[in-house]
């Protein structure tokens, strides 16, 4: 994929250190566009609800911990059916000309109902909620803007050119949250530019809504940006999906809270295990390929978990402070232990041992060696093995089959609701080219930039992580280098959060 | 309990409207108090984690919606193990600076470990979660801060008084989150403040953690006010406790998430009961005396839901655009339909109804007429048989002592851990007279007249609410003439949240 | 309904006091009836699964409990596809005629695939599994036997009559068994003779599936002899459905475990709430009119059950012996405690209470005073508001709707499969006039007097319910008089079972 | 183990084929010994529950499908506490003199209270349940019978000889039927016969309750004779734990049910996963070394399964009619399907090809080789790759700890309750050498080596694997020679049941 500088962020500042990273909309590069009654008026439901309709100018800020005196710092902008306030002071011009063009009237779209054509494509792993957000968009454009024509792409990005798609109504998508998986399908890759465009603009869809990961929000960052450099009334819209929760700035992904409370079944089931056994040891392994999101809040939730290791705390398994003192040091103390492990931790020590053994990584296959899980299981059976005077029990579970497949819970249902809602009132105020996303609470939309351009990760110096070395008791791996180390990569502070965070953050803070 | 205006906030302004509504201290009425090194700061799990301490001066906003221009308003403190950063303006030389000096002053705690004598009181109805609060504040004493005495009062305010203690010990709380209710018990009422601060003083206790609702915390005041009275170096602190989800300022009160997902079960059944028979109506009573959050997020995150009904939308029956002209409605479209109703909803059509008939009440008993889930059903009931045309089945289900005898799930796992462990970290600090609290998504301490003085409620001329006449199609029972109203009177918007927010409002705002 | 004993049973007897009962066939008045070959036998699955074909001459006995030199005693048509295998000594005549009659090769039906013209009926309440065992006879009927014309009759009994019908296919019914309910609908009553039998003349339907339970098998076998009457080539058969378990000679009735499952969840919350209050009490109804197993199994799995009451057991309130003493024991002991309720117990008292205060009746309405839960919880709280010394909490929970609406589980998934295959092959075979039934482990074709004249009761003079006194402590509330006149009563010992039984009992025994 | 030959059993028949295998009893080898009235009749659950008495000539057949004149077969003593019915005939001398011996009064038991010294061990891999049966045991022992010292055997067979005792009271085991796992601890082996029965005298037990599989039941065996063969009045009774169902006589083992409701689960998110992706197929191993009972049963109850493997039907990969042209033939016809595979099955394919590529087995592991989900998997995978056209995504999942460790449910609970009584009661009526199961629905005491000596598995030309071959509709992969092979092999029928059984065999019949 190309490089996407050459969509600069749109910037706005204000007193105090404001500043605005706005998303861009249609009237960017079309201009005279015609904007229609917004259909929300004379929905009951809305008409008397005046202040479901969000001001022009609320905005979002991405750190809410501030200092009586210090800078007010980043904002986005808010997601919802906009209005403006009129009698309101409107200090920024640009803003007052877009929507002075919707005419007197104001709460004014950039589609009329009839005219659109939308599609929904989901890619990547599953996710738990995938169905509900797939609902709701559904749900929102036809009973909040009339709209009658939308597509379901079938087996993500690669269904845009190979495959039938699929005609999404109310009722069929009317039971669809209560199940696992995506009804539409979903594959990896296969985000062919030209192909994608070119179907878009042959089939005449004017919406399209992605739903993926990182590397599924970098595609529809390039999809956006041909659309534009074919001059296409067209919009493009992201809702950021990863069960792993990597993405930056957003408070959480949808589906997380359901994969963290699924995992507390198989943490329950290891740490019966392991209690039932002499010097009985559960691992449970959980995803997060680079980043520890889950396996952190599964072993807080949990109370059981005596280790949990992840992508962003390197640990070391023999001599001093290493992991398998720990593991003899809990039996004994305890006579059993759980141990977590995200799926991309310790891949350093896996892929160091490959190249010193590659003989041996030959013969067992790539994907064997990498699965972290059973490394470590092989690693402290070993160490047993060889000592012969403590004999013990280790059992693996690798639940992430049975995590990912649940339909969302109550929770995130609801918030893929939101999701869904707020991305589909964007779309249909003409904004494009935005991911929707919850910050600090609220819904908002961010431009893809900021959503692809760092991953999220958990703060190994920060509270959260804290709070999780002193539940379970595990050592840091750190020594005092490490700390200092540690602490000059991460100052200052990193901003986003995920309930008490600070403790994620993105790379570039 | 008397007035407590005799205590006044401690407020401090800053620039461009910045207000911290602080919370009082030991040493706001205790002068030369001693204070002890931080035991946290030699705890392995925390020296490496330099970023765990807050600093002194993080404060939260209660509002996060803003304008480039707007003032930037009402701030609360933010929770957690504390340390000054002595210079401002100086993020890296001020750090050095602080750890070397160590110094008497810094990460200082106003307890010695073994001066310490804590007790834990629940007061009120069950909520899930109630356990792992327990839970987490004793092991935060014993663990993080070398606590040993840990008394739980048995069976609410009242056994400060009238009944046995109970030693809580790490281990004695090991499993106890995964078990619903509270194992120290809980009682109604009982606060009898002498009574109760002349046993705090009598068994020498300095810690009192009081986990409850409204009631419960405006208790908590008087026994703090007396305690300060008395000049005692006791500190009072809350975990407001509320399934309903109606204590103001805070983003969601803890079980809340659990209560909605296991409303589910109850909405499902009355689903299918509905579904399964000609003209089905399935009704289901929810929590909710004051405000309708439980029955607005359980309707929104089922989709099967025709008509929820909440303390905050007042509604009529008989009528053109009334209750039941819907329900006929809906019965002749759809076969069948869904009611949530939540306790508190239409009270005072059921008061104006025992009123013209006194005499039924009598004999029917209070209780009876006071149930909405019953008085609804018989409602709707009536309606239809006196029609004859429309027989009609309906099944009335009361889930609410289900729901709250639920162990916490995952989610609400984390949150209680976080606000046990926020609430420790402030008393350890020497702050009293305050409710731990999440705001915008960080733990804050929060005075208890801002959690006392007014009830968090569904704003039904806000966003949520219209979702929600979306989601289920129901009419507003609203005339224009409320519109206007009901605007005057929540203008201007509501600062407090839960989830994408401005739905819940504090009535003074 | 008419008395069916214009039809008397088909019996034989054998050597050392065997009996059997069997059922009825077509050839019973239709001579010369077609067969044809079954296509099962060159279906893949079955062509090389030999044993599959049960033996015509199998029979399963009643009783299973012997003793070396007892008699035999009654016995019935095992169920299943049938052969005869032809070098046994066949000593029944009739037998050898009717299955000599299918040709040289046996294993004939006497329907044509493409002659069928099935229906399927649900009457009465709710009760898991229904919604499998419709998917499994449409599934057998197409896929075993190569029927497509399948229909269901909407809304029970009277949508023979008054209502559109539903085609059944395999793909429609795909994944109904994992919903709760019955897709195709279900009501009371209506059971209007005339108009059914013409409804199946006029519709040309030839196999009728009825599920319900005692009053709909009463009208099924009115409905067969109407059949039977007017000479129609139409086979009725009924699948007993009663989720209290409340029908004789049936080991179980589908759904009953479900059940017994899910009542844990509201028994856990009453034991939740009891425990966290001081003297608590939780109440819990359940199932049950006329027999209490559900509750005595609930009971019994749950072991957290203080008290059982079922309609089987009398008991008194008032005086030595009775319950409000032992609930104030229990109370003492113990600090709480948890009761069960069958919806059935005790309503003589209610009854008897009912007529001395007919206006309080009158005011309060009949339902209310039937409801054993609510009288039980008031009668309670009378005693110890009357007191004074002893406050109590008392929490009543009533989740009849929630358990009838969970979708079944995998036992009864198993169990309701085997019980549709086995009624589809009975029918396709020609029987007529049963219901099929599992029978000591077996699938089994019963004659439907059998079924309807008596009723299935807990036997409290047997092993099981003693079992449940033992493990409950609760007193049995019956005087050494009882005890005689019980067992005078029930002498001899009850035939049919439920696991370990000789408790379940046909009343005639 | 030395062959158990030595001991005979105590076979006697009757009229009409009658023979009943019956169990040792400590009277066999210690002659004079006293008797006690029989705790039970002063119990006040029991005094008025007659029926509660096994009559002491019950017994129940192991086959319940007969023919009218057929041979009455083998029958089994019914378990529980027994009486004598005095005006019977009563054809057995050596009970008469026994009972006869308790005077007049009959209902005597062979162990004074306060003289039993009871164990409870439990040994193998965990199964739902286990926490139950010891539960149970303790309280029939404590509240039926007065015992009061009851020892819990740490860690299996090797905790007789290795390690502490735990002391088992009504209060410890008050909740633990609630978790999973055993609480006093297992492991595999250790059954050091000399070592354990010095133990066992050396520590003056007389009571030994043995839990586990077909291993430990062998165990028991040993032991049981040891004891006699010293002349210890001590009894051996075991309690069979067997997760996979592959003891045979018994109708089920207990946390089978249980295992199959977990497992659907995995299949149900193996559905999900396969359903999403283009060409997805999701695999599933499930527990069953030696027989395929859960993953029939659960394949069955799922209803969403498309090839199921078990160890007793051999299967075959390529060619027609082989595995890969199913698989292959389905995704074309479906787009996706689902793969239960019992751990057990194909186990001479994969042994088959470690022999021919000796090197590959000891690069990789012998492990890893021999479990078949994954063998399966890389098969099916490298079947695609080598083709091409048809890219496919294959997600593989092994829930076996998972499904394990749960607590068992409701019905499973009932089940392990009357198994642990039963075993309670024969105890202390002195039998001995036995091991407590259900057969035909009720409670019997069965021999040891009828346990031991065979193993139960699915009869593949049996009813019930064609009921799941026609659900999947897979192939048989049987020839018609294998057919033939089978059925001499299979003939006559098998004796025993699950449900509507002839399905599990015992490989003697």
């Amino acid at each position: 994929m190309e490089n996407h500088s050459s969509c600069p962020m749109k910037i706005e500042t204000g007193d105090a250190g404001y500043v605005l990273e706005d998303v861009p909309h249609l009237t960017d590069y079309i201009p005279n566009l015609p904007t229609y009654p917004n259909p929300l008026r004379s929905n009951p439901a809305y008409s008397v609800v005046k202040q479901y309709f969000v001001d022009a100018d609320d905005t979002v800020p991405q750190k809410v911990v501030v200092h009586k005196d210090g800078p007010r710092g980043i904002h986005f902008r808010r997601a919802g059916p906009r209005q403006r306030v009129q009698f309101l002071l409107l200090p920024i011009i640009r803003l007052i000309l877009v929507f002075a063009k919707g005419g007197p009237s104001l709460l004014q779209v950039y589609f009329a109902p009839d005219e659109v054509h939308a599609c929904i494509v989901t890619c990547g792993g599953l996710c738990p909620g995938l169905n509900t957000v797939i609902r709701e968009i559904v749900c929102a454009l036809y009973h909040m803007y009339g709209v009658t024509k939308v597509l379901g792409i079938d087996g993500g990005y690669r269904g845009f050119y190979s495959k039938n798609t699929i005609t999404l109504t109310p009722k069929f998508v009317n039971d669809i949250h209560k199940r696992g998986g995506t009804i539409i399908g979903t594959s990896r890759g296969g985000h062919d530019k030209p192909k994608i465009v070119d179907s878009i603009q042959d089939r005449g869809i004017n919406q399209v809504y992605i739903i993926g990961g990182d590397g599924t929000q970098k595609g529809a960052a390039v999809i956006y940006q041909e659309i534009r450099r074919r001059g296409l009334k067209a919009v493009v819209a992201g809702i950021p999906k990863t069960i792993d929760n990597d993405i930056p700035v957003i408070d959480r992904s949808f589906g997380f809270d359901t994969a963290v409370e699924e995992a507390q079944r198989a943490i329950n089931a290891a740490h019966v295990e392991a209690e039932s056994a002499e010097n009985g040891i559960g691992v449970v392994k959980l995803m997060g390929r680079y980043c520890g999101f889950i396996a952190m809040y599964a072993t807080l939730a949990s109370r059981d978990v005596d280790l949990c290791l992840i992508p962003e705390s390197p640990f070391y398994l023999e001599g001093e402070g290493g992991l398998l003192e720990y593991v003899e040091k809990r039996l004994k103390d305890n006579g059993h232990m759980v141990i977590v492990v995200a799926e991309g931790a310790g891949q350093e020590l896996l892929a160091a041992e490959s190249l010193s053994s590659a003989t041996a990584q030959d013969a067992s296959g790539n994907k064997l060696l990498q699965d972290v899980g059973l490394w470590i299981s092989d690693k402290i059976k070993a160490h047993f093995a060889k000592q012969q005077s403590m004999p013990i029990t280790l059992k693996y579970i690798d639940p992430t089959y049975m995590i990912r497949a649940v339909p969302s819970n109550a929770s995130d249902n609801v918030y893929c609701t939101l999701l869904a809602q707020s991305c589909v009132h964007g779309v249909m105020a003409g904004y494009t080219g935005f991911t929707s996303g919850l910050v600090n609470g609220r819904q908002t939309y961010i431009p893809f930039n900021r959503i692809t351009e760092k991953q999220n990760n958990v703060v190994i110096t920060d509270r959260m992580w804290a709070r999780l070395l002193s539940s379970t008791n595990q050592p840091s791996f750190l020594g005092p280098k490490d700390v200092i180390e540690v602490q000059k990569q991460e100052e200052p502070p990193a901003q986003t959060q995920l309930l008490d965070g600070e403790n994620s953050k993105t790379a570039d803070n």
